[in-house]
Order: structure tokens, then C-alpha cells, then sequence
């Protein structure tokens, strides 16, 4: 049980402050989690690593030279947001790109792959690679989908050390992924962690059992086992894990032996001897093997066993030196402390291109987000018991959350001067930062990709009113549209605000072609939008309790496409 | 709850095999626990730290350069015995004598104590040094009754510093006095851990309450209090210890912040930035904190927070140089392989002097002890259930323990040469290495006490059935009388053995002056012993229940006393 601690909201964010403090000499505090306080070599690839808090070591202990140049902390066991992992990956880049890399889990693909292309975007070369061990989260024909558990360690060292070892970008990559490849690991609960603020665990197992395959957030295992004495529990980890040795594989396997939080040192230590008999029964040679505490879980009781069979390369960076709060091998590392740097992003270099016309638009950007912000407030409790009904309930205060951040972002940055492409990729960063969650982040990337989609020096050409400035509205939504398309991994009809969102940009398409105003073909557009998604409403076999879903919420079972609906109708009216 | 495990049994001593394993680099197992793998300095005074195993990192997890030489480990939450102790001290000397230092528990105290005895008695000079930092377990007036917790690492850390610096044993000795001193630590339990093989916890705290004070092993604190925001935890922890800030203390302060098992680092990291801002604002300068997992209590949930009030010179040691498993400081510290040592302890010496008359009498040794050892087991229930009456029952169970290890171990001596001293030597090491308690201790060390009162030459002079050796007897008697009087810390009518013990040699004495034979002298002594314990039997005012036990056990409710008695008498017969 987590009970130390203070507003849990709070929880993740004071954490990091004290590692900080603690590890000054390592870590660095940026927006979105940590840098190394270290000179690092100049024209190094960066490796950004980094997922939810509550799994320490993981991810910010790895921080130092010989191993991530950064960690980004999201909140307990959630992904941090694009915005995190791009401040982040800007405050270490030094010319030679970023690699990104992570645990699979659909938060983290999501934003890591968000922010990948957005450094990109920004001319920063970027590869993300998500760390997918974990034996028991799907079969070996499925690879890509197993999750990133202890693993996440093997793949971050071997990149940190071919980074550090001067390979470009490609190299790192095709590095981490052939660790990835190599990497394997298989697990079992005996308990289950509390989120902190929380009275009860986020999962059990019954007392005398143990979840095979349980994964580090309560995902479901494989079986539910007696507890076994510690030789067999031992078989039963090598064995699963020699069951998938690859044809390929040499003799040589670098080992982590994980604690989860609750099972202690002595009992990994005791294990450890069982497990290194069974190993090199197996024939095997054992390189550098890590026995504690890596990924955790919070309080969670378990352990894990890791295998990644080495080639010569793999293992001269696992056993390169490394010079970490939680991870240290061979001597220190000779660094300086870091120059700190000027603020040079994008978003600088926005405002100080906009003409007056595009302020003039970003000004009534933020009257329009008032009137969204405000209407959003009034349905925030309709939208929260509308997605409680099949989902968590959290979609309304996840819509309010993110648009007043939007609208405080878009404030701030027409007050510092800003047009309606920096003061709309304004609101759609704060948005996905603050708002959390696969909605947040689609949100707030998708009004960024619409803000992108502007052309600036066309908006001051042509003023307010004209034509360009409706056909720009729907390359901007269309932009938006595609990148929800893209990241959000879905197609219309899945209940999600895709319902809503495919149909407004066809019909605002449609109208402007035939000579609309803007103000005409949004409303439109958006009448198409509440249509089409109340529609659907009742279509999806995807819930189970839709039809009765209909009745009851008159026609809106999906909260997404709803919210969606709700906005662009109050968007129009604004318009108007 | 500890789940991992084979037989309970093992538990303590697979956990250091594991953990040798891991850092193989660093420890060497060895009898009694670890000592470095690397060399040391030559002349260095060796700092051999130890005490029960469960509270991974403590203790092995600090030796290395900079740290200790050697941690000693005893079971679960035990003390290690005199031998385990003795072993690894004999294991890690360097002609610079050995300072020992160990948290301030009965068993602890009573075998380092013994330990440092017998080490200076073989020419190795000894210092022990046990440390009472938790405020909680007494009041400052009697500071020597404190118990030690996590200030453990800070005298240990200074003390390895100031060995590793060239200090000699007095000095390094009075380093770490003054380091335990200035050390003061303060904490709360959430929960209690499991020991191994059990399956409800050694103690527990209700939920939602936590232990204010509560030991590492589950002993009473001062309160019981809601458990609170982190905030008000700091401040309750902080203001705790600035309460006896002493008044010579300047304002450099090293700080620990320690996790107890299931109170994991964010949770540590969280607290710390809390108990810093407190600190500083007390105007405090925090040199080189730690925060983790610094003595443990197997899956234990709390936290306690340390503070040692350093002055330049304790200030230099805390922050030297340290390269161990679990604790590094700076740069690695260079070293080579150690060369193994040939055995060249004092048993090897006692085997080489032993006369023809000196064998024969181990001989009978060998059968006094057969008829001990069978008698013993025809009572060991007995024993057991009058143990249980006023304590946990093992007693019968000790003595049978440790007996047939006394008489295995003197079987191998004779068979290897030794005489009379030898074989009574290794069969008391024997006795209070595998007995465990304040008995088996008392027990064995009181047998090797009364062997080395023995004096070979007069033996060999005079032959068996002589005067003199009625008189060697008595010596040896008196012998292990006054090392049970001096080290039990107990008086008569205690309802210790000494009830039987003092009388008995006062008879023998008596009886062996007034010209009676040594079988004789032996049985009127073994009478009185078990006429006096029946006497002092229902007049103990320490155990409640004493009078109906007298009843009850026919006047023995002193299991030491009672078991004494039997073995004197046994022997008694056999001299016959």
C-alpha cells in the first residue's frame, strides 16, 4: 500500500523533485522529467527513455553517462504526454538526433510516436522503439504486440552505450532493436500494488497464488498458480523463457533477476542461485546479471526473470561502463556540469513571424475557446456519465481539463504576441499535456496539426473572410482528421470521435467547394457531425450495452464523437 | 509476505550464496558470513560489521573498499554466533586488529562481545563498538540502551573510511564511538514483514494507523497514530531528532532517509523533499544524503530518517570513497584478487600439543558427552514444556542442538589428535555455534572458557585421578562460571542457569578441598546444584506464573537451571 504522500495528484511530480535533489549530481529537473547534470560529448545521439511513474529505478534512476541521456516522467503508470517527451528530447538534443524508446503499452506508443514525428517535423532526427519482452502478453507470432516490462532495461543500456561509443542514429537504433529481439522476460504477482490516495489494491491475487504472467500494472496474466517453492518457481521462469531461445541465439545471455516492489532482496538473492543452476545447466554463459530491484511496481509482490541472448556487439555495450543513480558499472565517468541552454523551439520562432491579421484570428481563437471552454463546464457531468456507462467516466473532466489549459495556452500566447498558428499550437500542447489519456493526446495533437496546417504569409496576403482563409479552415481540419486517423489507430465506427470528426471534415469540405462562407458551411458541417454521430450511436457491436446506451443518453452512447459534436456546434455558433 | 523460498531453514544461507554470486566481484563467502574479494591495504585494521539477515543491504551489501572488510550474517533476524563472527574476523585480520560493530541487541551484544574476547585472548587485538541510534527505544539518559537501526551505515561508513585511511584501531575505534554518538534516528512502521516459512506477519499495525517508533523486528514503539500526510510525517520525523540536537553539534548534518521493504522510492523521494525543506529551514547543511532502502526489514512498510552530526573529521569519512554492492561513493577504488590464507587458527595449535593422558581423557570426554547428549533427549519435551510455561519453548530443543553438535565436534577432535582442551574447545565452539540464543552462547562459550582453564603440561605431569586434575576441574568450572556471570549480564536467583551453575562449583570447590575425589566432589556438587535450583524455583519475582509452575514442575520452573542440573548430574554418573 502506497502511504507516503501528500495531495496524490502530486504524488509523481514530488517524487521526481526529491530524486532530484538527492541525484543532483546525475539529474537535472526539465519540463517532463530529467537530464543528465553532465556534460555529454558533444554530437552524441540522444537516448530518451521514460513511461508512467511508480516503477523506480525505472526511468529516471537509468539517467547518466553510459546509459539515457533523459527520462520523461509521466504520471503513475501513465504515459507522459507528447509535450513531455518533446521538452525532454529538445533540452538533450545536440545535433546527432534522439532516440525514443519505451515499453509497449498504447499510452506510450501513442505519445512517443507523436513526438517522434513532431521532432522530425522540427528537422531533429528521430527513431522511437518500444521495448517488447514480456513473453506472457502475447505469442511469439505477435512480437510487436507483447508489453515492455524488466526488459526495458536491457535495450535503454545497450543504446546508452552505443550512443555514448560515438554510432549515429541508425546504428543506436538497429542496436536497440536487435536487443529488443533478443530480449525476453517472464514474470509472475504474487500481490498487487495501491495507487497512491487509493484505499484498496489496484488488483489482488488470492492469498497462496500467484498470477503467471500478471503484467506490472494489473494486465492479465496467463494462469493462476499455487505458490511453488523457489527451485521450481526458478523452472518455471528459465523454462518459459529457454522455450523461446532463438535458432540464431549464441550461449551467452545477459540476466535480470527483477523484484517488483514487496518481494525483497534476500528472496531475489535465494532465487538467483536456482536460476543460475537451471542457466548454465542450459549451457549457457551468464554476462553481468542484475539481481534487485529494476522495474517495480510500486508495493507490488513479484519478480521476473529477463534472458537477452547476446551477440559480441550486444555485449560489449551491457557490460560497457554506466554511471547512474540506480545502475553503475566499472569507474566513473569524467563529466562537467551541463551549460544550460537557451529556449530556441519552434514556438519562439512562430511568434515572431505573425502579421497582424493572423493575431487578429488567434484573438478570436481564444473568444472561441471561451465560449467552447465554458459550454464543455456545462457538460461535464453529462459527458462523465456518458462514458461511464462502458468506459471510466473520466471523459468529461478529461474535455474541460485540456480546453482550459488550451484556452490559458492560447492567452498566454497571444499576449506574448503570438498568430493563430502559435496560439493554436499553443492550446492543442497544452491541451494534450494537461488533459491525459488516448483523447487528450489525440485532441491536443490533432488542433497542433491544424495549427501547422495554416499558412501564415496566405492569411496576412488575403485578410479575414475570403475564401483562402475557409479552404485553410479545411486543410487545417483535414490535418487534424489524419492525424487521429494515423495515431489514433482507429477507423470510423469504433466509437470514437472519429464518428464525428470524418463527416465534419467531408461536409466542410463539400461546402466550401460550393462557395460557402466559413460561418455557413461549419454549421453545416457540424450539424453533419452531431448527425452522423448520433447515428452511429447505436450501431457499434463494439459495446455490448449500446442499444440501451441509445435510449437512455437520447442517441449519444459515444462520449468522444459527443464532446467532438458538442465542440465544433460551439465553435460554429461562435462563428456565426 | 515472504514468498520466496525453499526450506525456511536454509533461508538466511542460500540468500548469501545468491548474493556472493551476484558480486563475486566484491565478497567471498566465507564461514560466518562475507569478506572482500579484492585485497586490502596491508596493516589496514579490518572492520567486520554484521548482525541478523533480513534487512538486505545490511549487512553484506557493505563490504568492499572504503566499507567493511567482512560483514558477518547470522539467520533471520538472529544473532550470528561467537564462531560465525570469530571465523570471519580470524578470516579478514591483517596484524592491525579488528573492530567490530553491530546494532545493540541482546543476542548481538552477547556474541560480539564474546568474540572480542576471545580474539584479544588469541593475540588479535579487538574492539567492539554497538551502535543505539533509535531514539525510540529508550531515553537519552540511558542512550547504551538504544537499539541500532539505520545509523548502522553511518558509524560503519565512517569507520571503513578511517580504516581504509591508515588510522590505527584506537582511532578508528573512537571515530566510530563518536559517529554513534552523534547519530540519531526516528521512525514509523505501516506493517509488519513475514518471516520466511510463515504465513501471518511477525506483528502487525491496523490499517490505516502507524507504529510510531516500532522496531525493525517488530519491537514496541511509543504510539500508535494515524497514518498522515507526508508533510506531517516529515515534520513529526525531523523535529523528533532536532529535539536532541546536541549542544556541541554544528550544522553539517548526514541524513538518511530509509525505506523499510514495502515503502517504496517514490514514496522516499516524495518524503524527502519535505524532510529537507525542514532541515534546511532548522539551518542545517545536508551532506551527501541517502535515500533508499538502507536497512530493511524483509517486505516491512515504514521509513526512518537518521541524522549523524558530523564535524570535519566525521564529515571526511562520511563522505570518502566507498565501492560496495550496495553503496559507492565516487570513483571505483583499485584493487587485486585476494590471495586466500592458509588456516592457521588455535585449534590447530591445541591439536599439535596434546599428550597421551590429555587424548584419553578427550576420549571420555567424547562418552561423558554420549551420556549427556541421550539423556538430554530423553528430556527435550520436558524441557520444552516448561520452557513454553514462561518462554517460546525451544529450549529443550537448544539443548539437544547444541549438545550434538558439542559431541560430534568432539568426536572429530579426538579423531584428529586433539586432547582434553581441543576437543572441549570445539565441542563449546560447536555447542553455541549451532544452539543459537542467549543459551546456546552462554552454553558453548562457557564450555570453551572452562577448556582453556585447562593446562595440558600439569595433565600430562600428573596423570588422571590426581589431585590436581580435581583441582584443574574446579578451574574450569569456576571458568565458565565467570564467563556465564559476566557476559549473561544475570545474578542469582535470575532464573538462569547461574541458579544451578554458582552453587555447583561452590560444592565442587568446597568438596575437592576437603580431599574427596573428583567423582565424588562432582556428585555432592551436581546435588546441591539441583537441590538450589528446586529451592530458587517458586521464589523468582521476574516470571509471573512461577509459584503454579513450582507446583506443576515439581519445583523446576527454571528451564537453564533445570537443564544445568540434569547435564551435571549425567556427568556425575559417568565419572562414576
Amino acid at each position: 500500500m502506497t502511504r507516503v504522500l501528500n495531495d496524490p495528484v502530486d504524488f509523481a511530480d514530488q517524487a521526481v523533485d526529491g530524486l532530484v535533489d538527492v541525484y543532483a549530481r546525475y539529474l537535472t529537473r526539465t519540463y517532463g522529467g530529467v537530464i543528465r547534470s553532465g556534460s555529454t560529448r558533444p554530437g552524441k545521439v540522444a537516448v530518451v527513455v521514460g513511461g508512467g511513474s511508480g516503477h523506480y529505478p525505472a526511468f529516471a534512476g537509468w539517467v547518466g553517462p553510459g546509459l539515457a541521456d533523459a527520462a520523461v516522467v509521466g504520471n503513475i503508470f501513465s504515459s507522459p504526454s507528447t509535450q513531455q517527451i518533446l521538452s525532454v528530447a529538445r533540452a538533450v538534443h545536440d545535433g546527432a538526433g534522439v532516440l525514443l524508446s519505451y515499453g509497449n503499452y498504447a499510452g506510450d506508443v501513442l505519445n512517443f510516436s507523436l513526438a517522434e514525428e513532431r521532432l522530425r517535423a522540427e528537422g531533429i532526427p528521430a527513431v522511437s522503439i518500444a521495448v517488447t519482452d514480456d513473453v506472457s502478453s502475447a505469442s511469439l507470432d505477435e512480437r510487436s504486440r507483447r508489453r515492455g516490462v524488466a526488459g526495458d532495461l536491457v535495450v535503454f543500456k545497450i543504446a546508452g552505450a552505443a550512443a555514448e561509443a560515438g554510432l549515429d542514429l541508425a546504428e543506436v537504433a538497429e542496436l536497440a532493436e536487435r536487443a529488443n529481439a533478443a530480449t525476453f522476460s517472464f514474470g509472475v504477482a504474487f500481490a498487487g500494488c495501491t495507487l497512491p490516495g487509493e484505499r484498496r489494491p489496484l488488483f489482488t491475487v488470492p492469498a497462496g497464488q500467484m498470477g503467471v504472467g500478471l503484467g506490472v500494472h494489473g494486465e492479465p496474466g496467463v494462469a493462476e498458480e499455487p505458490v511453488e517453492p523457489a527451485a521450481d518457481l526458478a523452472a518455471r521462469l528459465v523454462d518459459r523463457l529457454l522455450a523461446e531461445r532463438p535458432a540464431s541465439a549464441q550461449n551467452r545471455v545477459a540476466v535480470l533477476l527483477n523484484g517488483l516492489g514487496a518481494t525483497k532482496y534476500e528472496e531475489l538473492f535465494l532465487l538467483w542461485n536456482d536460476v543460475r543452476r537451471l542457466l548454465q545447466r542450459a549451457g549457457l554463459e551468464i554476462v553481468q546479471p542484475e539481481v534487485g530491484e529494476l522495474i517495480t511496481s510500486l508495493d507490488m509482490a513479484g519478480v521476473s526473470l529477463t534472458l537477452t541472448w547476446l551477440d559480441a556487439q550486444l555485449e560489449d555495450h551491457w557490460t560497457a561502463p554506466a554511471d547512474t543513480p540506480a545502475l553503475r558499472r566499472g569507474g566513473g565517468i569524467a563529466t562537467r556540469p551541463r551549460t544550460p541552454r537557451a529556449e530556441t523551439g519552434p514556438e519562439q520562432a512562430r511568434r515572431d513571424s505573425a502579421g497582424p491579421t493572423s493575431r487578429a484570428l488567434a484573438g478570436r481563437l481564444v473568444g472561441c475557446l471561451e465560449s467552447v471552454a465554458a459550454r464543455l463546464h456545462e457538460s461535464e457531468s453529462d459527458l462523465g456519465a456518458l462514458d461511464a456507462i462502458a468506459g471510466d467516466g473520466d471523459h468529461g473532466r478529461g474535455m474541460t481539463t485540456g480546453c482550459d489549459a488550451a484556452l490559458a495556452a492560447a492567452r498566454q500566447a497571444v499576449e506574448s504576441g503570438a498568430g493563430l498558428t502559435g496560439a493554436l499550437a499553443a492550446a492543442g500542447d497544452a491541451w494534450a499535456d494537461k488533459a491525459g489519456g488516448t483523447s487528450g493526446a489525440l485532441w491536443g495533437n490533432g488542433l497542433h496539426a491544424a495549427a501547422l496546417a495554416l499558412d501564415e504569409s496566405s492569411l496576412e496576403a488575403t485578410g479575414p473572410g475570403s475564401v483562402p482563409v475557409a479552404r485553410q479552415a479545411v486543410a487545417s481540419v483535414a490535418a487534424a482528421r489524419d492525424l487521429v486517423q494515423t495515431f489514433g489507430k482507429a477507423q470510423r465506427r469504433d466509437k470514437t470521435l472519429l464518428d464525428a470528426l470524418i463527416p465534419f471534415v467531408e461536409e466542410l469540405e463539400r461546402r466550401v467547394d460550393d462557395g460557402d462562407s466559413l460561418a455557413g458551411a461549419w454549421s453545416a458541417a457540424a450539424a453533419a457531425a452531431v448527425e452522423e454521430a448520433e447515428a452511429t450511436a447505436a450501431l457499434s457491436p463494439r459495446i455490448g450495452r449500446s442499444r440501451v446506451l441509445a435510449e437512455r443518453s437520447k442517441g449519444h452512447p459515444d462520449p468522444g464523437a459527443t464532446s467532438l459534436a458538442l465542440v465544433l456546434s460551439e465553435a460554429g455558433r461562435h462563428l456565426a
